[in-house]
């Protein structure tokens, strides 16, 4: 017999309620908060000679999450992560959050619980706190919005605009491997959905989920490179450009040539690929290179460094020099496995634009 | 003939075309920005010696802000104010600000500008900018999510839970005057969506606007109170205790009273009422200290100071002294104009409760 599972309604307990439920899960152990939940505002001791770094990020429920694939709290452990990137992808460490909350009606109480969850091991994991938010019903899909700030000394902060010419093109980790775990979610959904399935076909679908399994953690349980900026830090490396990788390699890496005012030469065969992104990419008929370039949300670092500097990043294995910035902004191209050169064009994800 | 307005679907710029626009619009004319829109994040110079105080305030359409009798450029504007008001409660100055929308389809380009109009024109009002955001598309209604930093010395910031036994409790400007001017808008909204309406009855509306201009501006266009911020340093006034009125005075002074640990008394007829309140307030059959006690939205300030500093709020004609805090949490009470004695209880604004 299955187990009957209390719900509570928010309404039960109303906004304040749910506030004073899930301030007590949440871990306030920092010496940086002078004030946390529970004030107009939060309050964080500034630090000595390091400036300020903010960045927020909107998630909406149906166009950057399902919860049909997706558990509550892996949504509220990415929400939190896509934040602490913007702030790593600036060469700095992420400190503090605030977030707010857009519930609609079908959400009860356990599920905000859920929700904070994953908010909560992923402030444990990166040691950022949350230090306040808002609630607010909602019509139609959950909302989460957070805000971080970070901070940095102001000559370690790295900008999209500081490439020079020659720099080399290095990623972090591998990439497309997110957008294949998005895109086997979608078949899972799809083929679920179906009433009636076979036994074979539901054992088929689950043996597929455990072959990708890392494909589906990328998309579901992505990671912040916070261990990329220690990194840096610990080996003097200067990053003289950075962002990070959210919409795809070409979207992205077009940002930096843009700011730079600088082209770009990368080598398809030095692009960083997993093995179960190839795999996958047979299944769904999808060069494995054109996830890479315009997948997203891999949220690996692109960055460029001074030549000199090659030698620090082959000693380690977790990234990869793709290719070099060059002296035409309009030039833009990826040297194919077989020597042929493709145009690399603006294509990569814009919520307006692909919908 | 009347001109035909063109409108530019989102779709055909794109986000990041978008977001170019917009940043043409926004006054950077601040020497704290080190880096504004156009990176992963901001980057904002420290304050010497200063705290950073942090809030977020989320405005969801139809729940928050209603656009047929509401612009855009006011629903941007008060997107604004809220989140300002949030850090002038800790006696602090709001200095930048980020912003996040998610935009539904029937939104145009034009109309998002109009909505930047307004924000732009808080953030100039207010000496705060705009450093950076993120946008997306929306199922349903507009989302605005604003986050907000200011900045405060330690010694200087007013937290709700300072207030002592004997402290006088004060307000700034006047009370239910912004709930009056929405009521008189929600009225309009049903009159006006009413096909068949005599000239006569539109011409009657029409008055009414004009008759109540003061509550509509209240409800459409509130103001952060920045000046009793400055007011305060300027005269040496120390509030032990302070919170905005968003919720409404009995359920913000119920949250200075629960962190303070202290009871409190205040006195009907010492309440600000404005003399516009006072007749809508019969049209509609509302206790106008229903409307100041349970309205919420007048973003004034709610503060408590030591009774030696009283005459420095009797000198200045903005602020009224409206009672005192007792000793026992569990009594709130409201002395009436007879000197009858009212038990205040703790409704108040609730999204959850009330819907």
């Amino acid at each position: 017999m299955e187990e009957k599972k209390t719900t509570t309604k928010i309404s039960e307990i109303g906004e304040f309620g749910l506030i004073n439920k899930l301030k007590k899960t949440i871990d306030v152990n920092n010496n940086l908060i002078i004030k946390g939940i529970g004030d107009d505002s939060a309050v964080i001791k500034s630090q000595k000679d390091q400036e300020i770094l903010m960045s927020t990020d909107i998630l909406i429920e149906g166009i950057h999450f399902d919860t049909t694939y997706m558990s509550l709290s892996h949504v509220g452990y990415k929400s939190i992560i896509v934040n602490l990137s913007d702030i790593c992808a600036m060469n700095a460490m992420p400190s503090q959050i605030i977030i707010s909350l857009g519930i609609p009606n079908k959400y009860n109480v356990e599920d905000i619980e859920a929700l904070y969850e994953g908010i909560n091991k992923a402030a444990r994991n990166y040691h950022v706190n949350v230090v306040g938010g808002d609630i607010s019903g909602s019509y139609t899909g959950l909302i989460i919005n957070v805000s971080v700030v970070g901070f940095q000394k102001k000559r370690n902060i790295v900008y999209r605009d500081g490439a020079k010419k020659g720099d080399l093109i290095v990623v972090s980790g591998d990439l497309g491997s997110s957008y294949l775990g998005l895109k086997i979610l979608q078949r899972e959904k799809m083929v679920l959905s179906e009433h009636k399935i076979p036994k074979f076909a539901i054992k088929d679908v689950e043996m597929k989920l455990k072959e990708y399994k890392y494909l589906i953690e990328r998309q579901i349980k992505p990671e912040a490179k916070v261990e990329i900026v220690n990194y840096f830090k610990t080996n003097n490396i200067n990053p003289t450009s950075m962002i990070d990788i959210s919409d795809g390699l070409c979207s992205d890496l077009n940002h930096i040539s843009n700011a730079s005012g600088l082209g770009y030469k990368i080598m398809e065969s030095k692009i960083p690929i997993h093995q179960q992104t190839k795999n996958a990419s047979l299944d769904f008929n999808i060069d494995y290179i054109f996830a890479a370039l315009y997948g997203g949300e891999d949220y690996e670092l692109l960055f460029t460094i001074p030549p000199q500097q090659r030698d620090l990043i082959d000693a380690t294995k977790k990234m990869s020099i793709i290719g070099e910035l060059t002296e035409e902004t309009e030039k833009r191209i990826m040297i194919g496995v077989n020597g042929e050169v493709t145009s690399i064009d603006k294509r990569g994800w814009d919520h307006f634009k692909l919908s």
